[in-house]
């Protein structure tokens, strides 16, 4: 059993963890504590970038930069320590060596190239110990994990709309719905985020930048993602301000289309959708699961919104609620294959927070083949008036 | 200064006369704590229906039936003890001739032909103190006091909608979208009201009944609220539900419908709209008030909301969010006379709530003619980047 000290240092670790996400792909974030033999930390340290030293190793060298002496210590971290040589050498090695007694982790490594770690420590005489805050510290690597199990990235659909769910008012005009604390938390949203993906309508009618404005993250690195521009027809101008220079970009295109004016090496071809109403959802994860993007934020507009939630391909979604009304204008969802009540989108709320004035809901599709719950059947009784 | 004791009863006060909400119009809600010259709670009562007690007069009473001695005692009243002579007598004297030493209350009676109370107290050696609690006690009344200084009733606009603002799916369906939780709550809301008002869309779509559901309130007295159809061309099926005995019943047409099927006792007749969108909302407000209705809850549909909400005539804003997605659908909210973001009808959130699976959000319109906040200014400044 894992110590009350295990317990508080690794809800540290998957805060530290989560310091990178954004930052590490193809690599999970990781966390890790090292306590020394009397239970005290001795180093922190987190993974911050792919190529870049492991959480372990990290943790381990900050130990011993600041004079501590681990031997006989345990080495708490958020994911099961790897066992191979890859940029960086084995991590379960580096713990061997150091003289770490003990090795308590959260989630074990599904990736069948990183893992045995926890086999190569005990063999090794390290008492080591899985599952601790297992499910807090996998919510915190969901991105990476969805990317291993499934071969697709984490997709997070960002909304920004009204309380009658508009996202702009009847003439089109959008700045602002909501406030400039529901816009900076977007900016973070962006930077924990491989891609950011918009359709051609948002392109047309906002000429986004999307990359993570400076000065909105007081605690962390910024590495731009990929923004993709989804856009059957290659309609992109040639000033459009997603093609500056600020962050990489990507262009998906139908694999019919005339490209030409595009540049080659920013642009994916894909097939169209087979009902014909855009590009294939799932080959364009395809392609940004072969480039290495573990997490997509799914910006909008309503009509790619509705095709990525048609196709079963939104993992989180995050709504950004203003306390107002238009009664009029267009609406945050588009078509996404619903055309009764009984079809309903259900999901489960994990998080509802203030932000400034408005709301941030943070909510996760259920399965859509599971049967309704009880309270949810689409049946009028005898007993329910209304 | 009141004391911590005259504040505790002061909040058991304002919650024992909000048992009565949708009960009393067009009196006022009033609840009442009577404290022994000890400061012990010696009787409660509340006002709970026009004709009844009053709440001083019932404290008074409960504490002469336990057996209390009030006398050099303090009544705690969430309103101006009353200094008139209507079907029952003042309450100032009935706490003069009880031997009450001292009455605190919250909110001053703004009613010309009840006030004076706290004066006549005054003049009978009766120490009173105003304002305690005020700001919780007259937010108790909202709807009393919105009839009283405004004279038309207070509004609470209702709605229920997934996360993307639909009240039903593509095809019209729309039970249910939220939780058996929520629906219940809205019954509440019902008989705190003293009307319940929909358009003749939702009586063609729904065919509500619209009564209060017995069982769903288990510390009160449920008085049923007058239905209230707005139907311009007095389209109402002979057969139609909210037409049955449960509750009174209000049919709202044009001065020139063909109402001829209808019974002449339960119609109103009313002007049409300015923009010919439908009837003036301020004049069905005035009808209702001249019938003694102090509180109304608009119910829909979207149409109807829009109609109030352009005519400034929302006082409250109670929305039922489910945590659900439809991408198609009749929206909660139609054409409100807002055309570009500047114009959005901002709200302040007062209360968010979880009922079951869902959210229920609680806001209140600012006033119109204010300044926006600089939060929400509509500028697009230069530094902002999307």
């Amino acid at each position: 059993m894992a110590t009350a000290t295990e317990a508080e240092a690794m809800r540290r670790a998957i805060a530290l963890a989560s310091r990178a996400l954004g930052s590490t792909s193809p690599n999970p974030v990781v966390g890790c504590v090292v306590l020394d033999a009397q239970g005290r930390t001795a180093g922190e340290g987190w993974h911050r970038r792919a190529g870049g030293p492991h959480a372990e190793v990290a943790a381990l060298r900050a130990a011993a930069e600041a004079g501590h002496d681990v031997r006989g210590g345990t080495a708490v971290v958020t994911l099961e320590p790897c066992n191979h040589t890859g940029r960086t050498g084995p991590c379960a090695q580096a713990l061997v060596d150091a003289g770490i007694a003990r090795v308590v982790y959260a989630v074990a490594d599904p990736n069948p190239t990183a893992s045995g770690g926890a086999a190569t420590l005990a063999a090794a005489g390290v008492r080591t110990e899985g599952g601790l805050l297992a499910d807090e510290a996998a919510a915190g690597n969901a991105a990476w994990l969805t990317s291993v199990l499934h071969g697709r990235p984490f997709v997070t659909w960002k909304y920004a709309a009204t309380l009658d769910g508009r996202s702009a008012a009847a003439d089109g005009t959008s700045r602002w719905i909501t406030s400039a604390a529901s816009r900076a938390d977007v900016h973070r949203l962006r930077a924990e985020a491989d891609a950011v993906v918009v359709g051609s309508g948002t392109l047309r009618a906002d000429d986004p930048h999307l990359a993570v404005r400076g000065g909105v993250l007081d605690e962390r690195e910024v590495t731009q993602p990929l923004r993709v521009v989804v856009t059957t027809d290659a309609a992109v101008a040639p000033g459009a301000r997603v093609l500056d220079d600020a962050a990489p970009t990507l262009i998906a295109v139908a694999e019919d289309a005339d490209a030409r004016h595009l540049a080659p090496a920013g642009t994916v071809r894909l097939p169209r959708a087979a009902d014909g109403t855009g590009l294939d959802v799932r080959a364009l994860l395809a392609a940004l699961h072969a480039r290495g993007v573990c997490s997509v934020l799914l910006e909008g507009g309503p009509t790619l919104a509705g095709a990525f939630l048609a196709a079963g391909a939104v993992d989180r979604v995050v709504g950004y609620l203003a306390p107002a009304l238009l009664g009029a204008g267009p609406a945050a969802l588009g078509h996404a294959g619903i055309g009764t009540v009984a079809e309903t989108l259900r999901l489960d709320v994990t998080d509802v927070t203030r932000l400034g004035p408005d709301l941030r809901i943070t909510a996760t599709p259920r399965t859509t083949t599971a049967t309704p719950a009880p309270a949810f059947a689409p049946t009028a009784t005898a007993t329910e008036e209304i």
